[in-house]
């Protein structure tokens, strides 16, 4: 199973290929979040995995509209904790560092890190894992990178220092995209609870939204996630994208679905799938 | 009056400052969120200018964690245009640029650019600002950075191509802050109507969240955002960030709070302010 991804190889979003389908799925990378949809839409690879929504970011709207734009379906979900490692080549001591390189955003992580070792200066890189790559290629003098444990793996290189993130509260939701009528055998142990995501739709937002949540709650089913964002050039007019508990052909999600679609201007189901542990 | 932001002397964070205040408001650069917060609170600065919302990038929730730590009250609203401009020093043109510095956020929105111009290298930089202000400072051979029109009048550097980015619905949505009774002389040509931003959580959303709409609904109020998030450490507790239009103390906006409050666990009205134009 080929699977693509932005970023270079040991990427977080490779790391959230390994929890949904294991070593055995080929990770193909890609420099940007178009050209993996374009992959997947051309049948070069099999499924795609995406950032969707960060605990310390927010959601990824760039991909919420590529999802838009291309019909694929959501078949899995999985959260990757955001571990950032300081990372050096085998024979490299944390005292010879002098130059931690990564992607400014992660540098931004390990303020605190970057605060106690006043010595270690902060060099910004295009990417985290890019960062590993360079520093095994290049041997910059006191050069170690900022990155997650899987580039360290991937290059052959040393963590020296693990965690060295200011808030550990950083996760970040992927999702696994297929084309229409494909299904992954996703890893999973346990059994989670059904989730389906949703995107609607509505003109004129006091009412409009009060009843097409109206369809769900009269069917008390339970809303896990809800964001509004204008529509480009339409005023007063809102997408909703809003994940509930439930899957597609259960009875009471098939009827809230119904009727949401009475009030809605649109609606698209993007797909249903076990929720991510 | 002296005014906090996040990034250097010329980000788009002081451009914000600057359609929000003018020329006469003196902006106190700071290198995090979290210090520009700590000046507000101990009184080294009057205001601090915050991104709150990217319209590609979504929320920073950082962001909105923060206000939900200190008592700031949003005295108003505004959004900047993001524009990525190519920018050299006095005397370079276009076809000696050879490399082009910039945050890697900033260069993943030119890519058209790289793409029709194979000869400039992307170099990645801590922050747009401070790649203009290092280019005029170092002179790289064949350095140009990708920056606001804004950091190229503050260093003196000249813009070789305007609007490189390739998305031009790319609109950063900034808050005033203040401490409470303070009140900012804002810019205003005309008159937007008023907004008022609030967060509240609920427990067992499904509903939890249609009761709460249902005070605002009831009184014809109209929402225009609306975004969840879960409560950390709290499964199936969520934190709502609302804005709706109106002014807190409208009688309908007055009742529709206290309404909420009834069936919120926890409300807190983060301010009313003019919509941004």
């Amino acid at each position: 199973m080929r699977v693509a991804f932005q970023g270079e190889l040991g990427a977080f979003s490779q790391q959230a290929i390994l929890q949904l389908l294991g070593a055995k799925a080929r990770s193909v990378p890609h420099a940007r979040f178009d050209q993996v949809f374009a992959a997947l839409d051309k049948g070069s690879v099999d499924a795609a995995a995406i950032p969707i929504e960060n605990t310390l970011h927010g959601s990824v709207y760039a991909n919420y509209d590529l999802l838009l734009k291309y019909d694929f379906t959501i078949t899995a979900e999985t959260n990757v904790r955001i571990v950032l490692n300081l990372i050096a080549p085998p024979g490299m001591s944390f005292g010879q560092v002098r130059k931690a390189y990564s992607h400014p955003v992660a540098i931004d992580q390990c303020l605190e890190f970057f605060a106690r070792h006043k010595r270690v200066e902060r060099e910004s890189f295009y990417d985290t894992a890019g960062a590993v790559k360079m520093i095994m290629a290049e041997r910059p003098a006191g050069g170690a990178a900022i990155a997650s444990e899987l580039a360290a793996k991937m290059y052959k290189a040393r963590i020296l220092k693990r965690g060295i993130e200011d808030d550990r509260q950083n996760y970040t939701r992927f999702f696994l995209l297929e084309r229409a009528g494909s299904k992954a055998r996703v890893n999973r142990s346990g059994q989670s609870p059904w989730k389906t995501s949703l995107v609607f739709s509505t003109r004129n937002m006091p009412g409009a939204l009060f009843r097409a949540l109206s369809a769900l709650a009269l069917r008390d089913l339970n809303l896990v996630k809800i964001e509004s964002r204008p529509l480009r050039g339409k005023p007063w007019e809102y997408l909703f994208y809003l994940d509930l508990l439930g899957k597609r052909d259960d009875a009471a999600v098939k009827n809230a679905l119904a009727h949401l679609a009475e009030v809605a201007d649109f609606l698209r189901v993007l797909g249903s799938y076990r929720a991510g542990v």
